[in-house]
């Protein structure tokens, strides 16, 4: 038996198990809806994501927001680590696609990449009932900062617009925004200790994500758990961002800027 | 004055040049526009691209054929090559940015990247004026296949719905499709060869982009001629199938595959 | 005070700090030794592994072992993970890089990423005088596996060569092998348990390179615990394969293969 | 019968023929030889890509010159394209494996990739019988540069050491320098031209190859053709500067960096 067992897993890793598209037929269909039908107007980019990653038709304004969400995420300008590796890449004049993935590469925790954790953070403190103080502090204790809290330039005083817009977007069209207000306390909170400590753009829309999973009536807790826990939201930011990505290394190559070379007198060789 | 000269040359390298973004001020622009403005509902995704890539608003159809665009090449199923290896990769337990990419570096000349080759094909026929038949006949000569012609499996009897939705919506909102015609006029042609060498999908993006360009009354002729020769076309498949890839990827973690090997038998082991 | 914390936050991550190579004065230095010397024939590529990651002149029979794990590790057949995609996007006609690249991100936890992680656990366990009883059962209770233990066709009767020669090796030339005999012991106590539980080669350079670290005398116990938290040692396996990976590529486009298609009926779909 | 053909070329790609390794039988072989073989002390590293890329036993003195050239280019300074980026990923926090890779796809044409430009550029001037001064004016009058030839910072009066060790090490072990001669005397040429248009060690590694693989005697004049068509020898530079930029990575997360964020003032805005 045990051997069967054995050859049975020799034999199953080579089969594929796919379930998001089907390509056999007279016409492909996303998740069973045939492409003529997601051709249509109305159905926007946002849909397509719906399909091929939640496997279901979202509701129009559940589409339109991440519609939004990947213009909001689509370009940060030249500077950030991203964009930076796409330039050099398409300098030293790779391919687009060989600049463009050189730039993505550096998704992660530090860049791109707080909206999954955001989202695990803040549902995990509301599962748990901890107040805003608890959380906060709690995660001092363990040394940790708090993903989706925090910015380097933006702070209360001069505010990220594009917080402004995702929040008035949700109010307008969310039938809940449980998670968006209570970390909305969390930062009442932080902003007590320093006046940078604003719930990001990042953790913005990882806690929007939260109320949307939770208020559309679409998804069972273990569904929206699964979600969660997998990391789907990261996924947004790598779509959108992909596009200004794209945007530097082809304007780059339109401009035919040479190889970059990072100055020397802005490098410390430590070992001397 | 060479020194000069190359000191110049050795400090300009360092400065960076960049165009279509700028997160310095109060709000983020893209090509100069304002991202509260970006966001408003009646901007599609099409539009952002139009700003980060063509550095203009481009008309509402031609957003929309671009997102059109972006949905029908989001997915073709697990078999092709991109979603293959984003699934290899998903199943050795990879993160979401390193399966995707994984994947992404299989587009190229015969996955995904045959836009800007038809573009230009096409274009260079035109310019020099070539009927069908000295295009195709000058083309096998040199022992060069057309690219955007030809399908494995699609053919005259068996038409490939994408193309069939993207020329009615050309007819619909285009107010030229020269060169549409034309490259249905060198499918007439290879079409007396075999019944499969039809306009691809691939194919008919390209020459749509072509007509789009020309008659939309934005771009100078060596404007259009740029945007061929740096090759912005194909990025349309890079942001589209991006949505499949990352799809492909979830749905494998969520299944939670174990390790793909390739099977044995399936390899011939030619040194034998 | 604070404020000039804030700014030198600010400036200090413009300026790079490196110290592994300095490329400025007359002639190119690895960890300060010219690369006049290092060109040397008694230098292997050991060596320079030795001054450009460990930023130390590895004794002889060091440098000598890491060239032995590139060996080992170089190549392992089409099948895998790795070397499979790299086939994939070779026959999609990408250049060498890419191809490269396609299967180096397929290396991680399931894959070729065990070297790391089974120092670790063995390190700890010894660090904390865990009997290997206590070893397997308490990372069982947690329902984990022990890195570096179990392979999938190997087993105590059909015993991996590559194993062999690696603790040979280290019998000559190594002053200490308590990680070695910790992980025999280990091993004695898994195969308990089911016959292909045995010390694999991602495990056995693990240990190894433990004991060669301990032993070796160039090493503060500091700077071993870093070595191991950053995680230095998945680089053998990553530099090595690079080579089998490349011969794949190349031997791909030397048979000028087609385009890899997964066939229909190897995969499951499953929404159907 | 064509329908034959078909059903052959659907069914052929989805098998995977493979030449250069075996990892079938009882034990590992590459090119037939068996691990345990390639192990011994007198293998070195350049013998595994010997096997695994040349698919034969090179002679001693070449497999050393290949370890040489993976030792000379194994790292150039953290100011270099691939060095760069793979440093700013490493600091965006990204593992080993991306960090690596988002280094190695800035390396092409302008970056490490002339090696075999210059050896297709070098053999094809010697089979068609050209002077110095018809390859060096000819390329002229084409617009284009020789591929090997010129340095930003080395020239005539500061040489490069690489390249001095390079010709050193063929004077004493090839037996025919033929390729390396005509090379140096298109250098005298250019030479006269300015005094950094050097042979430099991307064109030196490249002829001296052609040398190497000439005068070997293992080598019909097809494969040789094969090998400089197909493009293998830039695969040195990718596997010897593979481990530079792993040290960079690990110096980085060593001394726990933080995210880089090029300056604003480094940058035009060019849109302004
Ligand atoms: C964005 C960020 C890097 C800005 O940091 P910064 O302004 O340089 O903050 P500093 O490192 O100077 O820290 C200042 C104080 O705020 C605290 N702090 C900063 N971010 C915090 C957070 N997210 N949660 C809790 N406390 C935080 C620090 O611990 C420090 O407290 P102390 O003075 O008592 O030691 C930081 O807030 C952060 O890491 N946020 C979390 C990750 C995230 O969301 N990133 C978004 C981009 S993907
Ligand atoms: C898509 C494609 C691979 C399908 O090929 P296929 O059906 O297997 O075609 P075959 O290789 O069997 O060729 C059959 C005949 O059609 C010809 N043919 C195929 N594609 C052709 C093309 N694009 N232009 C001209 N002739 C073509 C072949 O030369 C051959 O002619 P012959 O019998 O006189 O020698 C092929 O048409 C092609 O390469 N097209 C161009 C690239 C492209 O647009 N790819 C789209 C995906 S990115
Ligand atoms: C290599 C490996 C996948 C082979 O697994 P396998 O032969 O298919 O093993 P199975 O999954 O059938 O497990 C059989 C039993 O052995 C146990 N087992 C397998 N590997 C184990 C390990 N590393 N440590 C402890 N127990 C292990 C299983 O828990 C199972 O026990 P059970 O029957 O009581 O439930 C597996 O041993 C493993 O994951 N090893 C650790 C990771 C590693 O070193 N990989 C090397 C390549 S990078
Ligand atoms: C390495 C290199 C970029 C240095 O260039 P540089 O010193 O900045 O040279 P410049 O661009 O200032 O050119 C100065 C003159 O030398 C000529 N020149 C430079 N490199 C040349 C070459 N490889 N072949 C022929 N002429 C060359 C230029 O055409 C120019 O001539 P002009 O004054 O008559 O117009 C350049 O020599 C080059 O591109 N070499 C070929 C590619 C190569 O081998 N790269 C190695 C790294 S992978």
């Amino acid at each position: 038996f045990k051997t069967a067992v054995k050859a049975g897993k020799v034999r199953k890793p080579t089969s594929i198990i796919s379930t998001i598209c089907d390509d056999r037929g007279d016409e492909l269909t996303y998740n069973g809806v045939p492409i003529s039908e997601v051709c249509k107007e109305e159905y926007v980019l946002g849909d397509v994501i719906g399909l091929l990653w939640f496997k279901r038709k979202l509701p129009s304004y559940a589409s339109r927001f991440i519609e939004m969400c990947l213009k909001l995420v689509a370009d940060h300008g030249p500077c950030v680590s991203g964009a930076h590796n796409t330039i050099v890449a398409a300098r030293a004049g790779k391919d687009l696609v060989s600049s463009l993935v050189s730039g993505l590469l550096t998704i992660g925790p530090r860049f791109g990449g707080a909206i999954d954790d955001s989202a695990r953070v803040f549902k995990d403190a509301i599962d748990r009932n901890l107040t805003p103080e608890q959380l906060v502090e709690g995660m001092k204790s363990k040394g940790k900062r708090i993903p989706g809290i925090g910015h380097l330039i933006k702070s209360a005083d001069d505010i990220d617009k594009r917080v402004v817009i995702l929040k008035q977007y949700a109010k307008t069209h969310f039938s809940s925004s449980k998670y968006l207000e209570y970390a909305l306390e969390v930062e009442k909170y932080t902003l007590q200790k320093a006046n940078n400590l604003i719930l990001n753009v990042d953790g913005c829309i990882g806690v929007l994500f939260l109320d949307l999973l939770h208020s559309c009536d679409l998804f069972t807790k273990e569904e929206i758990k699964e979600i969660i826990d997998v990391g789907y939201l990261n996924g947004f930011f790598v779509v959108g961002r992909s596009i200004g990505l794209i945007g530097h290394a082809l304007d780059q190559k339109r401009m035919r800027q040479p190889l970059y070379r990072h100055p020397y007198d802005d490098v410390l060789y430590a070992s001397d």
